[in-house]
């Protein structure tokens, strides 16, 4: 099977032009396939506040109303998305941005929760393997901007990391899965104030022992409960660290490197 | 050859939700192959407003300036690309929404005209119709976004008639490509103040008969020079007519119909 890395890079690289451009150079020469899904940053916000529209949160979580939908679809799905794509393109690397509308590659369903609409969030049903294994093969890299669909024509705002998750996890069947989760920090810290603290590798046993001793920062629990419910479900490995790192985070010289087993 | 249609919508049908819900419809039951090309509508300028961006005008051209190329980015490629996505996938059309930027499907570059910057316009070198062919042969409608790029990351505003009449050329080595303009009128007409004028029929000896007795609206001139340079490129047929009446202008039942022989 052929190695497939699916690279999920966060707001704190798309908001600075210098960090993404380095990165997407870097992303560029991977020679394996490869797919970014990319998440907001801060311009949707910026954007939101020039236009006079209210950020509403729910018991501290944020809501996606119309007019919200409306701008995250303007700047993920478009700004960032083929800035992205212009970028790579200049870097000699083929790629097409999607959103989970396109080719109906993510179908996702309006997040039901009891006692609290958090409007128009999708939770995803389906990875639709087949167009992103087409345009794969077609040595064309993929990124995802996280906007999906219902189907019933309605967009939905959807959750980066879950997104790339759910992709890896599909794409499982049919290629060599490595999941990179590329943020901000070194990798998993066994000291949140030490950046050198690094946990290089983290498999089952130990992770549990580390939660149970609370030695894991809260924040960082759910990315790694989706770790290894990734790598449960076809995903070969789960990588955490420095999207500035992104080659040795590859090589598994950086970062926190998930295992199974 | 499979035919293809190239279909071209302007700002009328975008920025009107329930003519362009049923233009979709329309659309999605066409079976033969199909390409939409749609152009911007009023929502760009609407948001260049609300954020106080000024409209740059040139000698009574438009210029789009580092701004005005973010707020079109945004709501071409972006809010209307995506909405028409997920309109389509509604109706059954499975359908995938591209730039020129996504796959490197439009090159273009920066506009060189002297004594005068247009800004951030790009004029159209390639279409590149290996990924566009790939995608229609599986089965997936392709709608394009008036954006292009120029291969050095440079975004570019790209008028959308032409990106529709490049590709119908493009595509005419593969396809028995008939080319669309969906626009408010019921087609060329005669008399600009009577509706119901319309030319069914329009040849090459005869629209230089009009021409020269100065009978064409001067504002369909552009429209229709471009239409005969298309049919001499391997385009079939170019269909101008309403948007309303997609099925009819398909079937040659309304609008004008343009060939050169």
């Amino acid at each position: 099977m052929d190695k497939l890395y699916v690279i999920k890079i966060g707001g704190n690289i798309i908001d600075d032009d210098a960090k993404l451009a380095s990165f997407l150079k870097d992303f560029s020469l991977i020679q394996e396939k490869k797919i970014l899904v990319h998440g907001g940053g801060k311009l949707a916000t910026r954007l939101a506040e020039e236009l006079g529209i209210e950020q509403k949160l729910l018991d501290g979580r944020r809501i996606t109303d119309a007019e919200t939908l409306k701008i995250v679809t303007m700047v993920y799905a478009g700004y960032i998305n083929k800035n992205i794509i212009a970028a790579l393109q200049a870097n000699e690397c083929n790629a097409i941005g999607l959103s989970g509308a396109d080719g109906d590659c993510i179908l996702a369903h309006k997040r039901i929760h009891p006692g609290m609409d958090y409007g128009f969030v999708g939770d995803i049903d389906v990875i639709n393997t087949k167009l992103i294994t087409t345009l794969l093969e077609e040595n064309i890299s993929i990124v995802f901007a996280p906007i999906t669909h219902d189907q019933q024509g309605q967009l939905l705002n959807t959750n980066a990391d879950t997104i790339a998750q759910e992709i890896a996890k599909a794409m499982s069947s049919n290629y060599y899965v490595e999941l990179i989760y590329a943020f901000e920090k070194n990798g998993v810290l066994l000291d949140a104030d030490d950046d050198l603290s690094v946990i290089s590798e983290l498999k089952p046993v130990f992770y549990k022992e580390l939660k149970d001793n609370k030695k894991i920062f809260a924040g960082m629990i759910p990315k790694l409960d989706n770790a290894f419910t990734a790598l449960s479900n076809g995903v070969k490995k789960v990588v955490i660290g420095k999207a500035e790192n992104i080659n040795q985070l590859i090589s598994g010289n950086s970062g926190t490197v998930i295992t199974n087993e």
